[in-house]
């Protein structure tokens, strides 16, 4: 038997849990330093310090500093800082291309084949803080066979603020516990939770060997699963 | 070469464009009747007098005598008033599952090949006025391959009201004169052209026999094709 029979849509969180964000964006940014010839900056350094400027620029929109912008609005402001940092200016296209590097991404190995399995029983989407288009084309590339792009840009605010959770469940017709947030990080959950919404967690070495964070369930999260695999079969599918 | 080289995005109209929505939902209001012993009511007669009430309470909200209300809830209200219009009164299950009657619409013969083939080259979503569940519902049971659920409630604004378009391009990521519009209806094609989107006639009938409107294209739009399948060829698909 299912192990949440009440719920009838899972969404996922995607930087980290679906989809290896730093190693497809350090692909993406040695190409664009290789051209550049800057050779000397390490690519897993640059995109870390890409990805360190993310929670603060939506702390500005959660903060109401600022209106909701999207993602790409915001990775593109932090990429020219960070170029910046390095003595760098690039060629518009060439920008605008990196910038898209986050539209690129990988899936985990077990994230499409656990996804194509839940999809028989569930309605699945992203929750992301991505925006539309990037989630849309990262599925596109990668065959994720999502049921709707789902996320920050369709529910107007950004995780972990109450409204994401909560206009998503409203986007998706249900209530709260009908729906299950699956993460890689324990505050998403946490927040989901204190929504109502059930919770599933799926540890993921996203942030390379020094990861310290996340590496187990900390919360006693509805499901645990070892991977996407698992997580289908204790969804009964 | 593409008759639209510029377009990379085809959005598209969905009730009468994409799916045949008077003989779908005909099919589940004879079911309910049958049920409920009511075979004096003619079910294609049912389905219009539903639909009529469709444009109606969307000028509600256009009009801004109402705020945004997802088309399920308005679905719901007119079908309440057609109900008892007849002297029915269904128990909620069963009118909940009429009111999704909507979501299990069959597509026209030539629209979900013809979409395949546009997705090879092209980023498609829908640009309907039915809000995100209904139309991936309608997806997922259909094998509709949209890149993305886009619409009114993505846009936060009904067509034609020129919110619908532009923030459809924003979300995007496009100009407008990068996206498509493919339409069986006139008066969308005009509202699009008007917020500098291409446009696309393809002709349905999908009134019945006595349909007067829309029966052919009566402005100069960028491309008129037969069905889906020449419309990818159009698009050198």
């Amino acid at each position: 038997m299912s192990a949440l029979p009440h719920v009838s849509a899972l969404v996922f969180d995607v930087f980290g849990t679906v989809v290896d964000w730093r190693s497809g964006v350090a692909r993406d940014v040695g190409r664009m330093l290789a051209k550049h010839d800057r050779g000397d900056i390490h690519p897993l350094h640059f995109s870390d310090a890409w990805r360190r400027g993310y929670q603060p620029a939506m702390e500005e929109v959660r903060s109401g500093r600022r209106p909701f912008a999207r993602l790409d609005v915001l990775h593109r402001e932090i990429l020219d800082r960070v170029l910046q940092a390095h003595g760098m200016a690039l060629p518009e296209a060439d920008a605008a291309w990196l910038n898209r590097a986050w539209h690129r991404l990988d899936p985990w190995p077990d994230a499409v084949p656990g996804l194509l399995r839940l999809r028989t029983r569930h309605f699945i989407a992203p929750l992301s803080n991505g925006n539309i288009r990037l989630l849309a084309d990262m599925a596109k590339r990668a065959a994720i066979p999502w049921d709707a792009i789902l996320g920050a840009e369709a529910a107007g605010a950004y995780k972990p603020e109450p409204a994401a959770y909560l206009n998503t469940a409203a986007i998706l017709g249900l209530e709260p516990a009908q729906v299950a947030l699956v993460a890689a990080h324990n505050n998403d959950l946490e927040a989901a939770r204190s929504c109502g919404f059930a919770t599933a967690f799926v540890p993921r070495i996203e942030h390379g060997p020094g990861q310290t964070t996340d590496l187990g369930a900390t919360g006693a999260w509805d499901v645990i699963a070892s991977d996407f695999e698992d997580l289908a079969s204790r969804f009964d599918c």
